[in-house]
């Protein structure tokens, strides 16, 4: 089992309950004839990426009846042998193991698939020798982010903020309303309390200084180029420093993995991307019976 | 609206509301901020699409309290002039309107993309004069089935069978455990009836011809290469008009786009592709208020 | 356990636990009385009937926290001896066992007697030696249409559709407003796919030839006399044949327990009854704590 | 408006959005070929009956986005003229009114068919001028007995217990249990206390009489035949003046439409009815679009 | 376990599922860095008070894989020796303690102390040889009544009703909507019918008659100084009996702990609290891992 | 509409959706009596405090159909003249008036009671001119979170973290599953990244700087006496600043009313009181149909 699953709330149960209840509405036709005849499967991958969704996987077929063992552990890079590589068995009645696969196979390619990805960019981080974080944002799937944030975790990456409930995130149109970069952080500290980070994203280094000073926790620089960015970094992590406070730097806006090392300063603690969820390839699992 | 509205069930709105959920599970500090001034945002696109989800991202904001105006339809290509182009306006209070913003564009980014994907296949196949359909499969994202289904149709696709409990698919581990396809097929009319169609996934034409003769209503050639399967679809077809059925032939396994042409072939009816849901990239939207 | 319970869902069990919460939404009073000694309570039949209903009448048990086992097999003709016959037995605590009695007997006596009634029909087909199905509709119970549909095969007739989204049925006033079945089939076809049957209602021959021409895969003959079924099913049937495909046919509309047999004719494939399940004679049982 | 949809909860909304989503788990292909144009149907009555489950049939439209207008009031008598009456029109956009269609005429069909038998149990009672009155019981359909109920009280019987949270009722498995009927009554006395009240079933004038001294609100006299219980119910009224309580008497226990004037009797307040819900015959209603 | 464990409905696991996801809406990162290792905690109680919250404790502990083994019993006083003692124990992985350790105390300390302000209040009565019961109200707060109402059960107080579908409770308000307390009671009987009480709030001794005669139940005699009500009560109750019913009377209306045997009155069977669940101290939990 | 309004979640509208169920489970035969007249109410006061729930009543009442207009707007300090004052009025139907009557007073009565009590400890602070905040716990009433929450919000206090998903907070069951402060604190991080902030609960000053320098945002003090806690709070700001990082310091342990101000000390940030939501009284309320 995962370190990982320690992190899911009890109620992720009733989560993959209702996806199973997406899959199977009323009557499960093919069910009835294939019966309860105990059987084993073998979970192929047939695509290298990062193995992420066991908890999930083994929700799944725990909910079906089924059990099952790993040869593979969460987090570790598969790598097909010509063309294949058995991951793990699912023992149980044939229907029930049939019952699960569907789902089971899309959470793990999708888990895995976000893990992989999320890998890779900690790999450009760690090359680069970069002390911050890769992260994700939340441009996930609806319904489908405790998986998709998993996934990240899984993969090296930090999960950024979860939900509009956990850090406050200040942006254009928040300033706006308010008239200051300063009124808009004094009135989310007023609700939002001292346990509650908040971020505010800003489109210059004087917008930064105004945010620090007004009591941000971090601050993003939001589609600064490369260039801009090397010294804002630098000019904003100074200007904490003299407030007397360790404020964060996020650098973010159509970073990818291709440009993610140009981001890679000193002075940047998180990059976020929004690919780490978006147009993502899947890894390519297989479920089949042994027989 | 989109025509394709009126298939939607009336519970999805339910949907929708577990995935706001998802996003605020408790205080929402940011609306706090903002407040409830009226706002209109624009919502553009930044690259080149299928545009679908419509009457998806115009639920999201009825239940926040705000009302959506289109300026491209559903199922329109979005081409991105410089950068970027205005697609839809949201009118409602300011807080209102950034409570479902990310809900919004998450719903749209997929299912747009998904409907770009369908509608390339669909190109591919109308320019091979491919007379059968370009369909999906099951392998979507847990619990966002329905909207991944419809943006498979707004781009032109059979959304092939929605889940376990419409069309019966006979696959290789319903065969063994039932000792012949015959068997299998006649198990699954007993309980399936009248009013549910079944498909036998076959891996030879002799499989093809027993599922045939056991009343198959579509038959499908599993991982075979285009050459073996140009003459078998044709064997298939052939084998119903005998039997005085019009069987559906299905070609599946591993096809992609640039594979697809390989495949329209005649007495194919049915070309399905995990891609359309599966590493599929998103369409790229964001959304500004307006000041 | 019934071969049947195969199809059931996994969230049949959600429905059963609703079930129980409708009996009990608060405390409960009478189980506080009897306590939770260890007792075997007798289930009773008392009029004769077609067993149906294990599943369900085990989960309810399971979830109130006994065990249940059956002397009379699921689908079997149960004729009382002298007022009564014993068929199962339910083990566990007193109090667990009042819990789950009325639930559990209230399922039984309709789920019974809706198999009995197909029985009979299946029955009246036999002697007929009718080749075609005697079918239900969806004319259920609101929110007990799984149980029903159950107690129908398990009688021995086919289910008919099970809802809005699996076979379409094309009826007069879809025909209405899309201008003419050519066109509503056309409709339907182009967003239901391949995998979905279309069925269409006909008041005549014409009609009927319309629908096959266009596609349909079901032709309903409506309200006919027997005596104009019986050439109309024919001519059908070749119609069907003529364009090289398996047109079904099926008769509706009125046709009850005395007047099926005239309906039982070449060429019907189908004989659909709403008396399947409504106005239907509930089979009488009782539960007995032993003593 | 029924006068009695006053009585129901606020969330009986929800179980009829539960009941909408099971006709229609995914894609609704019909809705899709009718469209949206605005059009009146017609709700036919082709079988006498008393008209009952007007709130239900109402909220069911109002879900789909049609309204209602009725011709008859619910609890009236309806006597189709040749064949058929106008009962009420739907009006609304056409696939709308179909999404609802099934719906609306499964509640109205049994909910009517249980005012009916109410009614005309009700009448049986006032042709023998008996002051008590026909009561249902709990052999209701699961999930659907808050209609049910509705239709006993406008058919003119009463309810009985709702469930087990509100009166109790102890039977003969809870007094062995407890060792005496007066134990019983003790023990559930301590816990439903002053406001909830306490039925005894007693098999004999005996237990009756320990009943009513142990504090019972009613006394069921269960199998009784008529000759037995026109003598019992009086000496049981009697006891419970000398004790002074007004106690009230119950008779049940396989009582029909065609014994139920044997039972009409002085000294009976109650006579109820297992087949108030079960094998009740269902009023025909259809639903006709106007063209 | 709690004797009165045999009254929770058994959805009341649901609730408690419901309340765990409250406290976790996401990840659990505490649990993360405890991890699974077994653990034993000790839950303390810090201040005086009567146990009660047995079931509900239990439960979450059961939902969270634990398991709790008790050394004091529900309903005993609890007498904390220097300033604490050891109540229960918990055991399970560490993670998984610490997972239901909020939920469960919060339960247990305004359970306990529903249940000692009950037991204060019965003592009180059982001074004053008080022969009718103490009572609680309505007033509990939103989502959690079971809780509060069996916490006044274990205590010794009489829940009074449960809810608005138990027994019928006739206000000002509705005696002016029907013009009569006659008529607000009549039209109460003819929908509640046999099995549910009616009380009637009363300002007046001429109200009081008037609610016998009418057929009432329960009389509450609203807001009586307690001079006026001892001679109230002993009429009213005299005023049953003539009529030939055994009336209840119930005392209410800004009642206290410290006025409450003010009310202990012949002729009074119910005196009813606000303040039973209302500004009520909690009693002092704390749960601590052994090591 | 009080400003807080707009921290609530969309979905707060079930949450009382299923507090009126608890208060309806079936059938209102109280509703029945009142009927459908359209009446207003008034919302009085009766006892000292700061109104606050105002949202929440108002859902209550658009729920079940009616309308409110306030006189005292949120937060303010009600003092009834002469034992009431009018808070607020309500328009509907008489019986939609009752049937939320109960809910509403009686969330009114508990946020109001929990905003004077967090009101109360905010003036404490301010006569002491403590710069810090007065804080909440996780002490909730299970299911009823939000409520009491806002209700802090309202009467000037922090919240403290919402739950588990939220802040981390570390305690000495975490540390001692890890071996050491510092390995908890980086476990932590590990998960929660840099979005979440880290809460250490320390008993020394040798605790509380391993905290710091393991990168705790915040340290609990807990449990110290008011003279100890004077020099430590001063301590660990002055660590937090040499390594350049503002820790914020959290008084905690069984702080109350009466001995808040001897904890309102420099170098404080943070203090947390579990009676703000224990042992709270409640203010009170009634509504009264004009007449």
């Amino acid at each position: 089992m995962s370190k990982f699953a320690a992190l899911l709330p009890p109620t992720f149960t009733r989560t993959i309950e209702a996806w199973l209840a997406e899959d199977i509405p009323s009557f499960d036709y093919g069910g009835f004839v294939v019966g309860d005849a105990p059987k084993t499967a073998t979970l192929y991958c047939k695509s290298p990426g990062v193995l992420s969704g066991i908890p999930f996987f083994n929700e799944v077929f725990r909910q079906t009846g089924c059990s099952v063992t790993w040869d593979i552990e969460e987090g570790a890079e598969i790598v097909p042998q010509e063309g294949k590589v058995s991951v793990a068995k699912v023992h149980g009645p044939a229907r029930r193991i049939l019952l699960g696969e569907r789902l089971a196979l899309n959470i793990l390619a999708r888990c895995s698939g976000i893990a992989s990805r999320a890998r890779r960019l900690r790999e450009v981080a760690d090359r680069m020798a970069f002390l911050g974080v890769v992260a994700g944002t939340r441009k996930t799937t609806p319904g489908f982010r405790l998986v998709e944030k998993y996934g990240m975790m899984v993969g090296g990456a930090d999960t950024h903020r979860m939900d509009l409930s956990t850090m406050v995130m200040l942006k254009d149109n928040h300033v706006w309303s308010t008239g200051s970069i300063t009124k808009a952080v004094e009135a989310a500290r007023g609700v939002a309390g001292f346990s509650i980070k908040i971020e505010v994203e800003c489109q210059s280094i004087e917008e930064a200084f105004e945010a620090i000073d007004a009591g941000a926790d971090v601050v993003m620089l939001d589609n600064f180029v490369p260039d801009d960015i090397r010294l804002a970094a630098v000019e904003v992590k100074t200007r904490g420093v003299a407030v007397g406070r360790q404020v964060l730097v996020e650098a973010s806006g159509g970073i990818t993995e291709e440009t993610a090392h140009l981001y890679m300063l000193p002075g940047i603690d998180i990059i976020s991307f929004g690919t780490m969820t978006q147009s993502v390839p899947h890894v390519d699992f297989s479920l089949k019976i042994d027989h």
